[in-house]
């Protein structure tokens, strides 16, 4: 296979011709495909099923007598506090359970932790990186810097550069299969993160382990711990850690959890409670019935695993089939988490999703993964093959490709073509 | 009976050496009792104890086919939006439904529409009122004015008064069995309210209907309707109406919603969704299973109904025999609700709470029904007889009497006693 970038014009123009055949067939099939969201597929969810009719009319006090149909209790029931704090490793008076959505947990921990009478703040984002973290902070007026992402994690040099400056109140990471790259972070890189000295006094890690039990060979992944590591570096207080079983149960009817010190607890303690008297105990010991503990939820992402290994070998098989040694994009190959992200020719994201609309697959919009929706290189795209069903699948990866290959022939004939518009 | 103010030095004496020792035998029982929190009692939960299993493991699918057990959906599932929609007698377009706390959705709404840019803002909190709301409005920063309340509803020449400033951002009401009275505003007071001209044209009505199905008669109260009102006096974007099935099903684990106008709801939608994909539609889900539709919520609203005249007829007859006619108090009959409100004679509601407290009976803390904590009167006392037995609730009222009593005595032998602490 000769790269792409090395061809003759007349090649080229050959390859284009043979491309635009392709894509325009599969314009004419009128697909409706999306790949745009890490939801997880019916299958998935039907794991979880029995969950639903668990709690029987009876069981509703928890086991330190709380009455779970009853107000109160507004970080959790001990049992599941002690599921969260064996999956985070971390130890009970660490763990804070909340309701159905850790976002909901950062977005508070940033306004309570990061925006006190404090003035412009800036946040480091590890790019690419999750939309939803980066619209926490555009909505609630922060400053979002891009940090490079290395496959061990966030560039650290760049990120000790910037905690030099007193407005940078936090960073965003998602340490283990990163979303959108998979990436696992490194220990040494854990470590140099808890070993940040920043000039900001109240700066914190967000920590977002929502993919914590998530690889695919379906067993328990062990990194260095960022509570504990910080703890030694005695900066207790800088991280967050968030997880919640949106993918391990139901994704809009789980229970979320944070870690953090006690001390920060504390004051999270004192945030929500103006706002909630509590969150859902019932759905806390539905969940504890139904995984019972730790080892209960590890034999249940078993099954999750099984299913998603199919799925990401669909994509990942596409790439190397189609796109390998084209020299027109790149990937890493993830074990685990809900992503792939692709990396276009520079330039070539927004006409790749563009093409692919075009034929009726909806795709993350390109930039997404990037502070303010602005990549600066026009390159990053992430796929979520965890939806769609197998056959629609391979049919979407069929077509991406094909879009991949038409943007890049496009760009590589003609490097004046506007790419942030369609031109078809 | 004499009323106790009329009585002479040496009577008031007699009278105090005869409570003291009532009291002092209370003191000696070591009794362990709670009046201070709306919580339903366990019977009343036990009413929706079938809620739990409602939802068979097949059962997830939306009637508009949302899958409930994945991500989407910020605002609630077409069926519970219809329950709520005929409960508060509002539009399906009218309604957005959250998770298992009004509470949040008053908070939100507050930061969202009331706190945007504006410097210093101030809120109307008729009082006495619900000290949850006023939490929120301090932590805020929120400047907050009390507001006189009449048998009928707030004082509305003060609230027109205040209006004219343009801080005055918005105003808490409790229209229907307020927090703590148990006043049903008039319809006369609600069209009033409508026609309010405040000077911000971003003030916000605050209609916390918690209470909207809670008659002791167990039928449907009407009154007239806030957002008909506002949209008649074209300020169809001035309330926002909340309600929950905290106090109809689970306090814990209930579903809540708000009525406002479309435009506002977009605004809403906007909000939330940067905090939370969605709220837990399979509790919604099961909701709907489990009432079916408004008749149902009726009907089982009489069942609560039926438990709770009793213990308001607990509350009113010990009130009735032990302390009419003695000028040492007052309080009003709510027909629904769960609170009732008692007003001690001037500098008496502190003294009060620190006696029952000593004899082992929790009550709200005094002042609580006032905005920072302050009565100025230091009268008002909030009794909540939901929760407690009903004959835990005969004692608790037996032993409020008397403490009522010695407060009250002791301040008319000796009008200097401080009675901001305890001086047993």
């Amino acid at each position: 296979m000769t790269a792409y970038t090395q061809l003759s014009a007349e090649a080229l123009q050959k390859k284009y011709d043979e491309c635009k055949k392709k894509y325009d067939q599969y314009v004419a099939k009128g697909l409706k495909l999306d790949m745009s969201r890490g939801k997880p597929g019916a299958d998935q969810l039907a794991l979880s099923n029995a969950l639903q009719n668990t709690l029987s009319p009876d069981d509703y006090i928890a086991e330190d007598g709380t009455d779970c149909r009853n107000y109160g209790g507004v970080d959790g029931i001990p049992e599941m506090k002690k599921i969260f704090a064996d999956l985070m490793d971390v130890r009970l008076d660490e763990v804070f359970v909340g309701g159905n959505a850790s976002l909901t947990l950062m977005y508070e921990s940033v306004i309570s932790f990061c925006l006190k009478d404090k003035g412009k703040r800036k946040f480091l984002c590890p790019s690419p990186g999750y939309d939803r973290h980066f619209a926490i902070t555009e909505y609630l007026g922060v400053d979002m810097i891009p940090i490079p992402m290395t496959p061990d994690g966030p560039d650290m040099d760049a990120v000790r550069q910037h905690v030099t400056n007193p407005a940078v109140a936090g960073i965003w990471c998602v340490p283990v299969f990163s979303n959108p790259q998979g990436v696992v972070y490194s220990d040494e890189i854990i470590k140099e993160m808890a070993a940040l000295k920043p000039a900001a006094e109240d700066f914190r890690i967000f920590w977002d382990n929502a993919y914590i039990a998530h690889a695919f060979d379906g067993k328990p992944l062990k990194t260095a711990n960022i509570l504990r590591e910080c703890e030694k570096q005695k900066a207790y207080d800088m991280p967050f850690v968030f997880t919640s079983f949106s993918k391990i149960s139901f994704s809009g009817a789980g229970v979320c959890a944070m870690a953090a010190s006690p001390a920060n607890l504390a004051k999270m303690r004192n945030h929500m409670i103006v706002q909630i008297i509590g969150p859902d105990k019932l759905n806390q010991l539905r969940h504890v019935r139904f995984f019972k503990d730790i080892e209960g939820i590890y034999s249940h992402m078993e099954k999750h695993a099984e299913i998603l290994r199919h799925k990401f070998a669909v994509v990942l098989d596409a790439l190397d089939a189609e796109l390998k040694g084209k020299d027109i994009g790149s990937w890493l190959s993830p074990k685990g988490g809900y992503f792939v992200s692709f990396e276009t020719l520079p330039g070539c994201a927004k006409r790749t999703v563009a093409l692919c609309a075009e034929a009726g697959l909806v795709m993350t919009p390109a930039g997404a993964t990037y502070p303010y929706g602005h990549d600066p290189q026009d390159s990053d795209i992430r796929i979520a093959p965890t939806f769609p069903s197998l056959e629609q699948l391979e049919q979407a990866m069929a077509l991406f490709c094909v879009a991949v290959e038409l943007a890049a022939v496009e760009k590589l004939l003609d490097p004046t073509v506007p790419y942030l518009q369609s031109n078809l």
